[in-house]
């Protein structure tokens, strides 16, 4: 659950990430004429940030007890290792609530220790994006929720079986119904997304740097920053990467311009290309959303490049067919870390305790026969 | 971290874990004359008890700001899974927080999906064990806490690793020359590990009905409970499981009277033989801490029982000679639940953001080889 102030909205706390470093951050070494190329002064830029970005407002509380009833469910799924098979993995496995939704790792190790077709998304500002996944094959993040837990690459497990593990703890029967209160039966898969989908809606991250610079305060972006932005927008990468999440809404191709290699778009993933069959959407890929970007490697579908300059200095060749110059991409980066918004409270949930009635994990039998 | 109230103790809150039915506990129905057999009064068998057991109390609030800044460093080291060779494991992973301070599992899953030998032990309370591990190996938290970071079948990782790690993001220099302000190189495995201990330390689960009881809440146990404790004294269990942990302390050959079959107790795992190589200490184990027992299944250091009753007959049989009847074990067992405390409550740290100087996370790449 999320930790809640006296207002009934959740806490935040400042991501670990360095701040702008303040002595940057001097207006009066700004020059009035001109903040970045073409905007004089930091109203001109914000007017122009405004027409293609939106700042991330707190979580608001639950509108009522029904409500707060699914958050606080959802979260206890969330954390609960006995969604998988193996009783290993839980959702935080992967979009760690301390790591910036993610779990730093090019692509994330599943069950048996498979290796994961692509990297983790975060779960952080998820509800802003159109569609879930690099492919964009779930509609919300209810539908998302329902589909690592029956991977085998992932949790491995069943939707009978989660019902049957749910069922068996008398806390989790309790608090389906007090979730799910008209449902002649509380406890159903559908619920259980709907319970994750509802907590993660309380993972957002307001307060980025860019969101207080575009609210007014000018100092809360630093000289580099801004003309960052400025790049950020002329030189096209606003184009796809949009909107409140600065992307997750709309479908590119990876490699408009020109394919990059195959250790960072690996030939046997098309993308979203296996969503639609259509060729069109060969290589087509979500367009990533940049919030917490900077706290967020390794970066593409892939997990292939762990240095952010790295990964601009790609999408920049493959989307825009631009070389951008060193310094550019330090601005661009510069600007990025402004993306960094304060980080949820979230405290660790009490999980309910097995019953005689609770299905067994079992981490090691199937891949035992799977390796005869 | 663990949150404070005002007064600087952590909070806790109650183990998801059904409460004894307070139906049953109504002293008016227990006669008089004979609160359990051999005992007239709570008064008689609360006096007995207290010469064995000790209650457990609230975690103290900091003694100083560098405990304070050690217990916050502690907990993100715990939470860490940077801190193991493939990025996927922490403290956390094998000592859930949420689930009595284990992973519910017979043996732990480790790098590369390997099993582990013994059952991982809670966590919670496990400062007043008087050493750590199953064979006591080590003498204290810090000690323990060096153990599976480096074990191959655990964390796979390296001291010097874990130091670079650590050094290569300047949050963590910070909190370490915070929680270590006198020492001339703060970010060391010692001081790693003297952090998690320190954090461990504050997870303790005052509040049980048995400590209740035993300070005057007559209440605080049902009469079955009570009987339960009568036998718990009287057939021999308290001589090994007793103390503020009921048990945690002494070593005892698993089998005093009867081995039990190998499922039970492997042939391979000797046990302190393997720390002391004494021949008398074949088989030999610490006595386990009883505490949360009923939220912490499975049972033995196999982790192969996972129905409480069934631990309590194979004990008695086992450690006692005694074949027990089931209303007996049925009321040790009822008795054991009145060991659950109030569960801790955490607050997921925030861990700070890698560097490009921070080790790439190598879940695969060593397991591979392996495999060749």
């Amino acid at each position: 659950m999320v930790l809640a102030q006296q207002d009934g909205t959740p806490e935040q706390q400042p991501a670990q990430e360095e701040a702008p470093d303040q002595a940057e951050v001097t207006p009066a070494e700004v020059t009035p004429a001109e903040i970045a190329p073409g905007y004089a002064t930091d109203e001109d830029l914000r007017q122009a940030a405004q027409d293609l970005f939106d700042v991330i407002l707190p979580a608001a509380p639950p509108t009522d007890e029904v409500h707060a009833a699914q958050r606080d469910l959802g979260a206890m799924l969330f954390f609960d290792p006995r969604m998988s098979s193996s009783g290993l993995f839980s959702c935080q496995s992967c979009h760690n609530v301390g790591m910036g939704g993610v779990d730093a790792l090019p692509t994330s190790v599943g069950h048996g220790w498979q290796k994961g077709p692509r990297n983790a998304p975060t779960v952080y500002n998820a509800l802003f994006n159109g569609a879930q996944f690099w492919d964009g094959r779930a509609a919300d993040l209810a539908e998302q929720a329902m589909g690592p837990v029956q991977a085998a690459v992932e949790m491995n497990n069943t939707p009978d079986q989660v019902v049957t593990t749910l069922e068996s703890m008398k806390e989790y029967l309790d608090a389906f119904g007090e979730a799910f209160p008209d449902e002649a039966e509380p406890v159903s898969f559908a619920n259980f997304a709907t319970a994750i989908a509802e907590f993660e809606e309380t993972l957002v991250t307001p307060g980025a740097g860019f969101d207080r610079w575009l609210t007014g305060d000018d100092a809360a972006m630093s000289d580099e920053q801004k003309r960052g932005l400025a790049l950020f927008m002329d030189s096209g990468c606003a184009g796809c990467h949009n909107g409140v999440n600065f992307g997750g809404h709309d479908y590119y191709p990876f490699g408009v311009v020109e394919r990059p290699g195959a250790e960072v778009l690996p030939e046997g993933d098309r993308g979203r290309f296996a969503v639609t069959e259509t060729a069109s959407d060969d290589y087509v890929f979500r367009a990533a959303p940049l919030r917490n970007v900077a706290i967020t490697a390794p970066y593409f579908h892939s997990g292939a490049v762990w240095s952010l300059p790295e990964a601009v200095d790609i999408m920049a060749n493959a989307q825009l067919g631009t070389e951008l110059a060193e310094a550019d991409i330090g601005a661009i980066v510069a600007f990025l870390h402004s993306l960094t918004g304060e980080q949820p409270r979230v405290e660790h949930p009490v999980l309910p305790a097995r019953t005689e009635a609770t299905p067994l994990p079992n981490p090691f039998d199937d891949i035992m026969e799977q390796s005869r």
